[in-house]
């Protein structure tokens, strides 16, 4: 019995939001669909945010009521404040990721909160979603973006990181994600930080990790998740995407690659590689002008692939 | 106490070896002692080949004489049968290592020789080593190579790798290293074969791994090396370089990557990563036509790196 990895597709939302072409709604759907046909089980499909901010994300309601349409596929949205949560749960989101910068500095460059406004406008949102019909609560989750270290602030303390986790579980959230906004993050400090909020919040509590390649350190810092026990990785097709308010943070974890690399070592991701593959064609053609990054639509399967003695 | 790991620079040699420019004698000289300067503490700087094979390789002996007189410096090369480790001793060799194809139709390919032709050949370059006083003697490693798979034979079993390797050890080769020459390798077939070859052959027979990075899994499984105890990882400078024989063979691990994954995580490579970068220069200002890979030297390290909390 091979062993299940829930790799989550961002591309529709975290690499959207980073480049300046505006994908078409109807070649956003197309996108979903394929990729939840090649076994996606979980895409991240936008961001509630102002359409003034983020006009690539202008359409996130509409390509959400869509996604909750494909039966079977967990629809994520993000969001950065009780509007957003609002305008999710109307649009029929499966799961709400909330960012919260883990350095302050950050929040306030990119959400103008504090950790103090921050924690009220979570409780905000935690209400709401406790307010529905249990059958219409999506799953509310807060990413600790920037969890990693950041480029205004540089090291973040893990001290720091565990105590805002302890605090949000505390309100009520469901999850905590660990955020590497900035692609700093070592395989260490994965360890280290999932520890610690594992044992200050409990092991049910972090479950995934939202990881960038900035520093070539995608993968290994994927691996190292997976060996301590996560069970979410966040991945982006074709790489596209990154932190468009962390200066220097650039792409995301290949989809393509990530699932080369798990499938290889016989954990069982759902998705069918050369379906995959067909996406990225999808997908290039309806932003012809955007480089797509990864390895292994490059290089192409191996001979034989998958090996036998790994399963 | 930090945990040492050597970084062994293959740049000059599998680098070079698979790229068609002809780096000029001095400037291979330059980029050595620049690398060396940088804290890097082995260098494989050459393959002791025909030179109508590969002109790029013409003055391996040259090069390892002038490495061999940097103290401190553990001069490594590549040579492919009795002869060329006869040209390494006599140049001032440290270490010799001689590629042996675990895919028997690669190696009739590669070497034009059957495992059992390789086996005798190792033979008579143990016998030749022997021969020599002790203090002349270099290390003598062999290199199985498509340990992880085949581009002409696919999956390559673990049960072949393991009883070759145990036949090269019993002949008297010093150790043996994983090779992943077509880059197809996993983390859990590293930890696989690592723990076989260590069952059968001794612990102290297998210190390293040459990974490639054609799939984007080269940093995951140097983790995975890392993690198991392994203390030894190829890697070249900018990334250039991989197998001139193996179709679909592209880049290995780059050596910038490497050292801020390792450093980050709180090991000591020996390596002043300001350094090594400056030698990147060097090398590009010699290969002007050459690309050179590297996610750390676009991005920059970041900010207050490296970090207290994982050293």
């Amino acid at each position: 019995m091979k062993k299940s990895i829930l790799i989550s597709e961002v591309g529709p939302r975290d690499g959207l939001q980073s480049i300046k072409t505006i994908m078409p709604t109807e070649a956003k759907k197309r996108w979903i669909k394929a990729q939840f046909e090649a076994g996606c089980r979980e895409i991240e499909v936008g961001s509630f945010v102002p359409a003034t901010l983020l006009p690539q994300m202008a359409d996130t309601a509409e390509v959400t009521r869509y996604a909750a349409s494909l039966d079977g596929l967990e629809v994520a949205v993000l969001a950065p404040n009780l509007h957003g949560v609002k305008a999710a749960c109307e649009a029929g989101a499966d799961k709400i990721s909330i960012p919260f910068s883990m350095s302050e500095s950050h929040s306030i460059k990119n959400v103008r909160k504090t950790h103090e406004q921050m924690l009220e406008e979570i409780s905000r949102c935690v209400g709401h979603v406790q307010s529905l019909e249990q059958s219409q609560r999506p799953t509310l989750e807060i990413g600790l973006s920037t969890a990693f270290g950041c480029t205004i602030e540089g090291e973040v303390p893990q001290a720091r990181v565990v105590s805002l986790a302890e605090k949000v579980v505390d309100i009520g959230v469901d999850e905590v994600g660990l955020s590497d906004t900035t692609g700093v993050g070592n395989p260490n400090q994965i360890k280290q930080l999932a520890y610690a909020i594992w044992t200050h919040c409990g092991r049910d509590k972090l479950n995934g990790v939202h990881l960038h390649n900035t520093r070539g350190q995608g993968l290994a810092n994927a691996l190292m998740a997976i060996e301590i026990g996560m069970t979410t990785l966040d991945s982006s097709l074709g790489g596209i995407g990154g932190c468009p308010f962390a200066p220097g943070a650039s792409v995301n974890i290949v989809t393509e690659d990530l699932v080369f690399l798990l499938e290889s070592m016989g954990y069982d991701t759902g998705i069918d590689v050369d379906k995959l593959m067909a996406v990225r064609t999808l997908v290039q053609e309806a932003l012809p002008e955007e480089p797509l990054y990864g390895y292994t639509p490059d290089a192409g399967l191996p001979k034989g692939w998958p090996y036998q003695e790994c399963a």
